[in-house]
């Protein structure tokens, strides 16, 4: 298979990585992808630095033999704390999701305070703060962690009162920083995305780093000459799904995220990488 | 030492199972409690029973290797997947949530219909329904997942408007089944009783496994001659707390559920195992 044929690899700690997933499919209509989803793992957020990149590790190992032509890290954890060291270990481009997120947040900034919400493994790592501040160095950088999104957004609550009453209980205090531009910086928010910009009001952009990412990863590909020029024919599978334990639960809330029905994910031993 | 004097081992996936080691530090104050709480891979729900026994297989090592005299499963999950494998390798007794919690509903019951509510591993497991028909074939058993309990607990939000919320959606299908006795199938939400109480009304008795577990550690110590005769002295610790991850996160929920101050938690590498 010519390079530029070959699939994009895409890696999460679990189903959150979906949204970049669905991102990628958007913006790169054309290309193959292979998605892997550690859930036998997850979550990363708790666990320490050394930990994260061994796993983020046998994952792009196991990428590798899939034998594709870029990773994408669509994980805020494994691109925080694994990216630059695993970066140096390869051969192929590996993008991660904090950098578009912060770039784009710097971007979209007028005042020059930033909100990020995210996990409180993330918030905590100030990594998107630290990211941001070595592209704008007197940005604010004010970071809240909302623990309860993510199951909310797992039980199906994408629009629900209960779902809005919890954003005003967390976001209250970000509004009252007068920030005017905000990551999502948590795979899973975009899905209430829109809950949150009721929350926070027009007058606060809502940076998706999915979106930012899916992006980046076409300029990249654009760059390096790697785009597919062709279609992936309608006979064969453009996506491959994989996971590390419980294919079940995956398909279904894949399901739930993708435009398209998840005939499966296969079940693999990513300790063997 | 002598072997009425050893320590019992108690674990779980997380922080959940503190709410059992509470009861046994009522039932049994007499007693040394050893507590191993697997915050580096939390949570077990989601993962198979290969991996779940794999993990408990290494977590009772470890608490072998601390001389206990017997160990309380004090975690669903691991209670329902990996109880009866373990138990036949080790020679001291091995206790879980699962049967003193059905034993209890079923003396409970008047009418024959019993509720079990849990996390969407323990209600798809049937654990309870199978023990509960093993006892008592005519009984109806009706299970409810309630995925958002453990996080809303977590936050903190034990007495709270969004819980009674969430609690009413959860619980009002089984109100119309007409269950008179309901197991709190989950180690978290004995902290939440009040307000399912309040949504279930007085009409259904709740069991409770964590008081019903420590009464059956109670009896089973009792019988085989290994109940502490004395008190542990003021200068020592009676109680040792140890994670796979995170300690501080730990310390800060055990303070808020155990009546004493958690001086630490000492972290170990649970993988040698």
């Amino acid at each position: 298979m010519e390079n530029r044929e070959k699939p994009i690899g895409v890696f999460d700690s679990g189903v959150g990585g979906l949204t970049v997933f669905r991102e990628l499919m958007n913006e790169l209509p054309k290309e193959r992808l292979i998605y892997f989803g550690d859930t036998a793992r997850v979550p990363y957020g708790s666990k320490s630095k050394e930990t994260v990149t061994k796993y983020s590790r046998q994952i792009v190992h196991f990428l590798e033999e899939q034998d594709v032509k870029a990773i994408v890290i669509a994980c805020n954890t494994a691109s925080a704390m694994a990216l630059d060291e695993i970066e140096k270990e390869i051969d192929i481009p590996l993008i991660g999701v904090v950098r578009p997120g912060a770039m784009a947040a710097v971007n979209a900034t007028k005042v020059g305070r930033i909100g990020v919400i995210g996990t409180e493994a993330t918030i905590s790592s100030e990594i998107y703060s630290n990211f941001i501040h070595s592209i704008k160095e007197d940005a604010k950088v004010i970071g809240k962690s909302c623990p309860l999104f993510v199951p909310l957004v797992e039980e199906g609550l994408w629009e629900d009162p209960v779902t809005e009453e919890i954003a005003r209980r967390y976001l209250t205090e970000l509004i009252d920083t007068g920030i005017d531009s905000l990551i999502l910086g948590c795979t899973h928010y975009p899905l209430i995305k829109r809950t949150i910009g009721r929350v926070m009001g027009d007058e606060v952009t809502l940076v998706n780093p999915a979106y930012e990412t899916a992006r980046e990863c076409r300029h990249l590909l654009e760059e390096k000459g790697l785009l597919n020029p062709n279609s992936v024919k309608l006979s064969e599978n453009a996506y491959t799904f994989y996971v590390s334990d419980e294919a079940d639960k995956f398909r279904h809330f894949a399901n739930s995220i993708l435009p398209l029905g998840i005939l499966g994910a296969k079940k693999i031993d990513i300790e063997r990488y």
